[in-house]
């Protein structure tokens, strides 16, 4: 029998959408909720919704200068104003002041933020860490609620410093990751699984801090193992497309000799891996510029010890 | 019986990507073509393929300035470079300059224009005009492959002064636009499915100046009606997206009654007009900026007299 943890209430929730601009399901929540919220007030606690990236969500584009989702560092948040001047970076630290800052017992008890990819990702939660047991608890009952099934987890599990995205700012942090939804669209059935992932999420945390205890559980995730890039040219131009085969199947399994990419010659590359993978963003628009055609992972299960709120 | 409409052959053909820099399958291809002419050459031409908005492809944009594929009018043509500072409109004048000038006899024979789209259009061919017959006996070629069925044909039939497309800058004009695909995004099915359409188009042309008869024929098109766009608040911003009932369902019936939109605070709105319209490009992600959630069109059927290459 494992011994529960406790954390006090979460009483400070922030929520965000447009941290990439053209994700449009956290665009267009994020604009509807900050003028109509009372489909997310609580008993024990009102959450704060915010456009995190402000131009770029006015210019529908992903960033002005710099990807804000990758400006979260300890390192980068602790540059000096004159070292980088980009916008995205500077309103990191801005946000920075006003949900964090990072790391410290100052920050929001939890930030969740709102993403979607070009992805056939589904459902997908990514949690700023395993072991923080209460956003484990939190996955674990979204994954619980049929109407969300299957809910993923992809994990990638940094050391805080390290850790680049917006959610680690909060004391608990959190993103949601739906696809496929082109960037700029906005697609009804897209933004129904948002709002109830959401609703959801703020359900949970209204039980958690009102006493609910939640037990023990075993969590299923998708932890990132490697990075893979397209074959480029020597001009850095992509000579091969994600293979048919292969796209839209995130997170189902890639055995050795299956099809990965297509040459613009008509030849079939083939994974020459000795085990299993769980490919996961596969061809994701944003992700060329960062040559990455896939991420590779391999499936994990986590222990969750129970939970409760402390007692005042 | 109809007089056989006779035409010179096509010497000067070309084709054209990136007129839209992040519609990935002519981009993709265009690059590949321009390294790799063997495939598109045929006994009686061989085809120019080039990058028609090198900047905007560069940056995987749309465009730089303004939309490149909406500076072929004649009078945009005809403005003073001082008039139109704009990086596209000096590029839509160096390109009707190679390729045309527009409505003239120096212009090339044919172009041939790639685009994809965020909308569920499976394949679909854009003729310059109905009236021109070569362009739509092609298009019946292509529609009897049943590789590629169905290809839809989506009419807008523009007078040629006021045609604002790059196509239009050829004697014979038509656009490829094929969908669903992300903006920048290279799908492999998608890939290959406007490689075989250009091979196709390319085929027909060939046989065209070969001396092939093409018979009279009845070819269908979805005809443009009216623009309907999103409804939206004082702000302009969208206050309802596509419904889900709607959602890729271009080419389709709508009926009456039918849902068109759903708004974020859940209710459903229903065309209501009085007779059954066929919805094309649903939720494209660049019209959005256009005020265009989609086009009402009418099915249409066109009656192509027979063709065939005029003798030297």
């Amino acid at each position: 029998m494992s011994v529960v943890v406790t954390y006090p209430a979460l009483k400070r929730v922030a929520l965000a959408g447009g941290t990439h601009g053209n994700e449009m399901a956290g665009v267009v929540l994020a604009k509807y909720w900050m003028k109509n919220p009372a489909e997310l007030q609580r008993k024990t606690f009102i959450g704060n919704t915010f456009i995190s990236n402000p131009r770029a969500t006015e210019k529908c584009v992903r960033y002005i200068d710099f990807d804000l989702n990758r400006c979260f560092t300890s390192k980068m948040l602790n540059t000096s104003a004159t070292e980088d001047p980009s916008y995205e970076l500077s309103r990191a630290k801005e946000l920075n002041k006003i949900y964090g800052p990072k790391g410290s017992s100052d920050a929001f008890d939890l930030l969740i933020d709102m993403h979607n990819t070009t992805s056939n990702i589904g459902n997908c939660f990514i949690p700023m860490a395993t072991q923080d047991h209460l956003t484990m608890q939190m996955l674990n009952y979204v994954q619980q609620q049929s109407l969300f099934s299957p809910c993923r987890a992809f994990i990638a599990d940094l050391p805080l410093e390290d850790a680049f995205s917006l959610d680690c700012v909060g004391l608990h942090g959190l993103s949601f990751e739906l696809g496929p939804q082109p960037q700029g669209v906005i697609r009804g059935e897209i933004l129904q699984r948002m709002r109830g992932l959401v609703n959801c999420a703020y359900d949970f945390i209204d039980l958690f801090n009102q006493g609910q205890h939640f037990s023990e559980c075993q969590v299923e995730g998708f932890q990132v193992t490697e990075k893979v890039d397209f074959p480029r040219n020597a001009d850095g131009e992509i000579e091969a497309v994600i293979h048919p085969d292969l796209q839209d199947k995130d997170f189902l399994p890639l055995h050795p000799g299956d099809p990965i990419f297509l040459t613009l010659d008509g030849e079939t590359i083939t994974y020459n891996g000795d085990s299993v993978v769980y490919p996961v963003f596969i061809n994701e628009a944003a992700y060329y510029e960062k040559k990455l055609a896939f991420w590779k992972t391999k499936k994990i299960t986590v222990t969750v010890p129970p939970i409760q709120v402390q007692k005042n």
